[in-house]
């Protein structure tokens, strides 16, 4: 089987899985007890959260373990709201973010927050001028996806970090969970307040997250309780899921470097393989993430495009896993002004680094064979 | 060792590890995934909310899995303040709930939203006259933990259930986090909206929690996104968690009348036990949760016992597991108008199926040793 969804969700790495369960076996204490089960469970709590702050060149007060990038993201958001709402009710952002920002944002509209959603070209970029411009008195905070999740685009985070130095009030916040194996440094900016990750998405477990919240930040709490994180973040600790997480986390940025090679030489034989055809449309730019190639087949549904390479054991997927069963038309295609004829034919290939060019060639071949399929069927 | 720390969180079954490790290895596809991938997990999650649902003897309809019983208690409270807040924004609580409850309320105080906080008398009970009396037009919310995690009291639910028969445009919550060995039914009576449950009081995994929401209760989300849990909680689904999760609930569950008895017969010994020394003072009631038993030795500090316990391989704890650190008052006793000389002094056992007679004859040896030493040094 060819898995090309490594966006919607990866496998565990077995390393990872193994501390999962080495933990539960051996460190099952509650991290807040006194006794020496709790002090255990704690030490490699902080052990975890210290490898983590490495990984990210920041300090490990810095690090915040969540349930994963969904809790993350509405953390961040309505926490800047409610800690900052009597300094201001006005917020920005993009108008192609994950639903867990997106909505976020459409819950506090309803409760008096004000939203600037600033406007992406065809790339799916947005444009620093018009963030600039979308900038007032009562804004509290700007929240931009690093490396969008449909169809990669990767927006320009260091010229908004360069201009919120003059905004020193405002929250920076950045949803980074496509962005792992990107970039050199995850944390592309000093200026940057919050980021969040999602362990699945770099064969981490389901179910936990890290925030990064830099010091002196204030956000009011999501999950409020028995003080865990700093009183921060309340819960009882997923100990076992953290050290897999901090695991995960360390092998994906060791392997990073090479995994990003070889997923930019899968993309481009493939995106140079699908230019051929007059009637596929790629929406994802040459300048985009290395992982995310999304495209479209006139005239063929995205879910008839899925299924038909399923049946070929080849894994690929309609834009965002979230939203494909509700057969919505992709929130980011929309905003980059492609038709609906077009965005409802969208299917999204996202490659992880245990893919190979021969599963490449392999897409190819049953393209070439589905288009000729569907060619016939269409005339 | 002895492990006498169940309510602090329990170690997690072996099967439901294997299960979560089954999951992980071959079912890792996102469950809101198009392809077989995604429909194999899907269809896993199914299974697993209905087993949950069937051995609550509810819909599967009205289960929702979270991050845990902070997470539900938080979605519960602050959720129904947002939905119903045009409505009414008075609560109704306890003096003795676990701080992701009490935590919440204060927080929603900060937003404007009034909280009764009800009396306990010396056993740690509310009067349902009290609540009654403090029931007003805009009350929107009561919400009551079943068993008390500090000194195992019960509420009586099933008579708040009947006076909230008279009120039905309430939401009644019950966090239940500690209350899964203690009925025959957990849901103690048909009136309850909402009841959170929490896996790793169960042997199930750190990370997992349970909301039941009845059909037809609307609360707004806490977590808002790409939709899943019927677009109430949404986040990438723990897949290997939930599916671990249900089945240490079903375990558990199988096995609860025996477990009760045998927490019943070692919390009884070591009450007469502890009865017969005049400066030991129980504070957990006979009438009170098999699983729990609540004292003081006089003059010894609650950290000071523990660590003494420790020294001779037995696990008890301070009270709860989340103020241990911070040796705060603990809040129950405190509200039971226990004297901070003696609640300093508290310590709390909290049983599980696995511990056994014996376990309790030692401990009763090491107290004769320990109480001994203390009342030398203190002489």
């Amino acid at each position: 089987m060819i898995y090309f969804d490594n966006s919607a969700t990866t496998y565990m790495y077995p390393e990872a899985l193994d501390t999962y369960v080495k933990v539960n076996q051996s460190f099952f204490g509650n991290p807040s007890s006194l006794h020496k089960l709790g002090t255990l469970a704690d030490n490699l709590l902080q052990q975890s959260r210290k490898q983590v702050a490495d990984l990210l060149s920041v300090s490990p007060k810095e690090i915040f373990f969540t349930s994963g990038g969904t809790e993350g993201d509405n953390w961040v958001i309505k926490g800047t709201a409610m800690e900052k709402r009597m300094y201001g009710k006005h917020l920005i952002t993009s108008s192609i973010e994950h639903p867990a920002v997106s909505r976020s944002m459409q819950q506090l509209e309803k409760l008096g927050f004000e939203v600037t959603y600033l406007p992406v070209n065809k790339e799916g970029l947005i444009s620093v001028t018009d963030l600039k411009e979308a900038i007032r008195e009562d804004t509290i905070l700007v929240s931009l996806i690093a490396v969008n999740n449909e169809v990669g685009s990767i927006q320009p985070i260091k010229e908004v970090g360069e201009l919120l130095k003059n905004h020193p009030t405002i929250h920076f916040h950045v949803d980074a969970v496509q962005a792992v194996t990107e970039f050199n440094q995850i944390l592309l900016h000093p200026r940057i307040d919050f980021l969040v990750l999602s362990a699945h998405k770099f064969h981490g477990p389901k179910g936990v997250g890290i925030v990064y919240k830099k010091h002196g930040k204030r956000i009011a709490p999501l999950l409020s309780g028995g003080g865990q994180e700093s009183g921060e973040r309340s819960s009882t600790e997923n100990i076992g899921g953290i050290a897999a997480t901090a695991k995960a986390l360390r092998m994906t940025i060791e392997r990073k470097e090479a995994a990003r090679q070889k997923e930019l030489a899968i993309r481009d034989y493939i995106r140079s393989f699908l230019e051929q055809y007059p009637n596929v449309q790629l929406f994802s730019h040459e300048e985009g993430a290395a992982h995310i190639l999304c495209f479209a087949l006139q005239g063929v549904r995205g879910e008839v495009m899925v299924h038909a390479f399923e049946q070929e054991d080849i894994i690929i997927s309609t834009t965002s896993a979230c939203s494909s069963k509700k057969g919505e038309v992709p929130a980011t295609l929309e905003s980059m002004s492609v038709p609906s004829e077009w965005s409802k034919c969208a299917v999204r290939l996202s490659f992880g680094e245990e893919n190979t060019m021969e599963e490449a060639k392999r897409f190819t071949e049953v393209f070439k064979q589905l288009h000729k399929k569907f060619n016939i069927i269409q005339k």
